[in-house]
């Protein structure tokens, strides 16, 4: 975990880290709620972090059935779901390190990124390459457009999109 | 964990255990993004669990920020969040069972269940109560309107919200 002044080094720490997140989107069944659905991830291979959350996702996948309406969403995260973190402090507590991305949701299509993505995915998550294939499953990532960490006592300290994706 | 026939009771069990959730919250500063953000929660004490998710929040955090211009949200929960949660299953695989709770945000005021709620989430939450007292501290709950569950292959099972809260 970098040190807290490094605010867009410990948001890319923590996005790096999590196996899983909370994906938020706008509901079509539920006539515009906030709708959250936790969602596995991966930003990059082990050795080659990106920043950007990439996923393996059925369009039967409700929160999919709301982005075919909407794309716009933000994928929550938080250090208490990393394995061993936070003991000892409470979720809500501010240095238990939250992460908020935003942006559109999008297919990954160039060639290249689908095959890095699609390797960093199965290497993370090893079942999803077993998983049914009549689920139409697809690999999707967010286009990055605000950034929202919080690592500290003292409120949220922005950061450009452009500052989180050259941190590492 | 209830038997995976036991739809409601499954989602009753996997909100009392949680320490935490993902709350989603139209976003103000960005235009309407739906927002993602980790915050504590207990839907009652260690004896008697309601189904309701009670927070302990600052007016000051940015999900509040939101709802006080639109208090419609969702909270999202996973088994993968409880410790020792979906060892060697995968955190988007269905029987790693979600729960999505949505409806309105409101103070709690109802001075029974405010001392219920308070000192439940003091129980689960032991540091809350040392929090700085100039934050503005309020308690408040999800008046349900919606439950959704996904804990196994098949596809969500319709849950009704009185099916879900008379379910323990």
């Amino acid at each position: 975990k970098p040190p807290h002044k490094q605010i867009a080094k410990t948001g890319r720490w923590l996005m790096h880290e999590s196996f899983y997140g909370s994906l938020s989107t706008i509901s079509v069944d539920l006539n515009g709620v906030p709708f959250g659905n936790v969602q596995s991830v991966v930003d990059g291979s082990e050795d080659e972090s990106t920043g950007i959350p990439y996923f393996y996702v059925s369009e039967m996948d409700t929160s999919q059935v709301n982005i075919a309406s909407n794309n716009t969403v933000s994928f929550a995260l938080s250090e208490a779901q990393l394995q061993g973190g936070c003991k000892g402090v409470d979720q809500e507590d501010p240095t238990c390190v939250r992460l908020t991305l935003s942006g559109k949701m999008v297919d990954v299509t160039n060639e290249d990124e689908l095959n890095f993505a699609t390797k960093a995915l199965f290497e993370r998550h090893p079942h999803m390459e077993d998983w049914p294939s009549d689920h139409g499953w697809k690999v999707k990532k967010i286009e990055l457009e605000n950034v929202w960490i919080l690592d500290f006592y003292g409120g949220v300290t922005p950061v450009t999109v452009e500052e989180y994706l050259s941190a590492m």
